[in-house]
């Protein structure tokens, strides 16, 4: 019973990851390059090198807002090591946090791929994708944000990636339902940061099933900061979120007299 | 390359945990003394049956104000499976939150084998415990609650060892060290839920190492429920916390110049 | 901004769970029937406090074979604290590990919803259900098993619900489709014990969204028995597992020319 | 109640970050640069940027031998999203699995202040401290590995800090240790990877307190590589790992007469 794997040839004296001596990637090729050589397989060019470079950068933190950083000081303040509470920050990335990155790459590589099978414009596409979602009640996934209405991410993430030739259909797609969606709603639901990695991870080709890594490897900074910070400023176990909660269970009463019969009896 | 466990025996169609099929044990053993069974490795007399379903029940909750339930709540609000929101909130289970078990229970086992060595009353070794904590600025563990100035767990937790003539020496010991705390403090430290645990499980003859083991598995039942509720009752990325706070780092500024050079340039 | 809770009222010296005093519960109600209180709401008679606790002990462990006794053993070995190593256990639990209680208990619900809507027998009700997932190429969730053709707790787990009068159409359905299965399949495929909990805790109302708790609350009890005898029984780091993986990835290459440029020079 | 961080100030459409734009760092400063910026407060001097780059590069991926490659494939095997089983790798990283970072790099920063204090050379605080971990049985951390004896990305990362004269009083009382090590001992202990980084993390000034933060972001994205190829490389719940487990506790034995009494009747 063997099992193969295509990351790392390990060897006494010597370390093979995808192809490359580690002792060559260290301080030769940017970190930022040598996560895509792990996740792709190979080298970036360096127009790649720079788009997933920006895009981890772009992942790095959003403050005490979301339920990463609050999960993270939470647990680090339980008296904990500093990987453990970095690691429940990283339990929070999920569907509702992060999430819109892998499920919106998704969404436009199912688009992209269909737009060019029907032979419709994008504009077109983003009009049929739109509408459809509004009949499954579905949310699109990668447009509007809880506190930014523009967000300054997507906005130099996008800007770099035109600026590097890397923006194409998916961009191009996404840009278009976030036009569709202002003429149809009330609401303005502009592409969000998730949305936009989502776009240009696709443009560059990326595994839809990869949304949430490129979130953690990014976060997973701003986490160890948190964490940091909690452990050498305040004590364990503060009063750290102003959890404001009122029971609203069954009134108190006492136990039916079925209870309190056998248990509890010395010699029982 | 062959390596030993005690715990449970599986072959097809057969199950042995302990010494006992597990058939035999299901339904037919209460399931705390099941857990009795594998932390201990032997089957609980009735009265230690009834004692530790007492410690697990006494772990269950404690509304939202601790940092696993804080934790496991955040976490599900991510989006993410029921058991990854529960495992966030055992994480946060730590030296600061239930942690006073473990090192409480060590504190009175190291103690009660000094009072025999040195052949001291429970008075007098108290009083020399609580000197030296004072001396080497250790605090006690297991003393004082951010809520409760007489919690009404660890009454009956300690009502319920005494009826069952469970608690001995190490119960003994910990009610000196509170008798001896008020006497020599100003603001009182009585017995926690944790402190209680820590003396009843000593007297069972429980390693002082699984002291968080038993509020993993009473707590582990809370958590559950919170997540259930937060999963059901709420929707995702909710403001679950009020996190009131104020960014007291640099201010804002341009990068230095010697930045924005190289990268982000196409071709490059 | 507040929010409401239905499980734990928090006051200085007074808990109040569900509606009860946390002394009232401990040690007078069996801590299986505690479990049964938070997740459902309400105690149990004595029956289903019986079938609870039986439901839990079914789940608490099988040896080192399940991914989340592999996965909390290894994090052991990496020398964490015991809380950190039985959460990663608890990670483990997913739709393929402990995973079919939660989505065999949706679809005999579903099923038996319809079967009532559409006033089929069981066994046609069965027929069909069968006959779709074979169709719609999805595995029947809760039947056949890695190690045992006929799993022990499955059989004791249903005798003792046909005893206590709780096995109903959830059951009676499930074992249909373990006929249908066997009728029409070459290879056997019993009810597993996921299976059976799926279909017993149906019978007793549990929402399906449950099931993976009752797996965890039951097997949290055999991972810290795995962590503990690991922590005190082996020395960190061991070769815990004899995984025997053979690199076929890229072959080994220089880097090309275009790395080894800027990075890495002193002053630069 | 209101707390401070010193992290990310955000507002709507505005992300400062240790008093920089989030958009004038993405695709301007390197994200490693980026990381150091989050750890250090400040933005790291050319040099700096490229050392912290190699640090991070040199922690990427050992294989599937290390616990945490082996516990996230482990959970991920569970059938869990990507999120949560690389989680679970990161939990694995304690004491024993990189944790040499964060203690070697304390015992030097301690070494090297009590070198200074004591005005001794290198080669005479090497010895005395290798006496006296000798002397009270304590293992030098940092030194010696499993599989090599010259680890290649420790060769790399001393050479790359002695090229940008970053190596100073850590690294070479590290090296002197080594030679002490080599002097007394019969076995070869070399400083391993953990032990370059404590001694070069040190030399920049990193607090050892962050010794694991480096390690958990390096190795994030191997385990990412991990989890996604065991995620569409190989069936969920494969028997992944060889674990060879002989039960040897209790022979199997029936239960007590005093069990199988009142628990599991009808109508009890």
């Amino acid at each position: 019973m063997s099992w193969n794997s295509k990351i790392t040839k390990v060897e006494p004296n010597h370390l093979v990851t995808r192809g490359y001596r580690q002792e060559d990637l260290i301080g030769k090729v940017p970190f930022s390059h040598v996560v895509y050589l792990l996740l792709k397989g190979v080298l970036p060019s360096p127009a790649q090198g720079t788009m997933i470079d920006a895009i981890l950068t772009a992942c790095i933190d959003h403050g005490v807002t979301p339920p990463s950083a609050i999960a993270a000081r939470t647990v680090a303040s339980g008296g904990v090591p500093l990987p453990t509470a970095v690691a429940a920050g990283v339990l929070a990335i999920g569907d509702a946090h992060g999430g819109a990155i892998e499920q919106g790459a998704r969404f436009l590589q199912e688009g992209v791929k269909r737009m060019k099978e029907e032979q419709r414009s994008k504009k077109d596409m983003a009009s049929l994708l739109v509408r459809e979602s509004r009949e499954k009640k579905q949310r699109l996934l990668g447009f509007g944000h809880r506190v930014h209405t523009a967000d300054p991410r997507t906005k130099r993430l996008f800007s770099i990636a035109e600026e590097l030739d890397i923006a194409g259909d998916h961009c191009a797609l996404s840009k278009a339902i976030e036009g569709e969606l202002e003429r149809t709603m009330e609401k303005k639901l502009p592409i969000n940061v998730d949305g936009a990695i989502a776009a240009i991870s696709s443009d560059m080709g990326f595994d839809w099933r990869l949304g949430k890594a490129f979130f953690i490897l990014g976060r997973v900074a701003g986490l160890s900061a948190h964490v940091f910070e909690e452990q050498t400023m305040f004590k364990p176990m503060r009063k750290l979120a102003l959890v404001d909660c009122e029971y609203d269970g069954p009134a108190e009463q006492d136990l039916p007299k079925g209870y309190a019969g056998t248990h509890g009896k010395k010699g029982e």
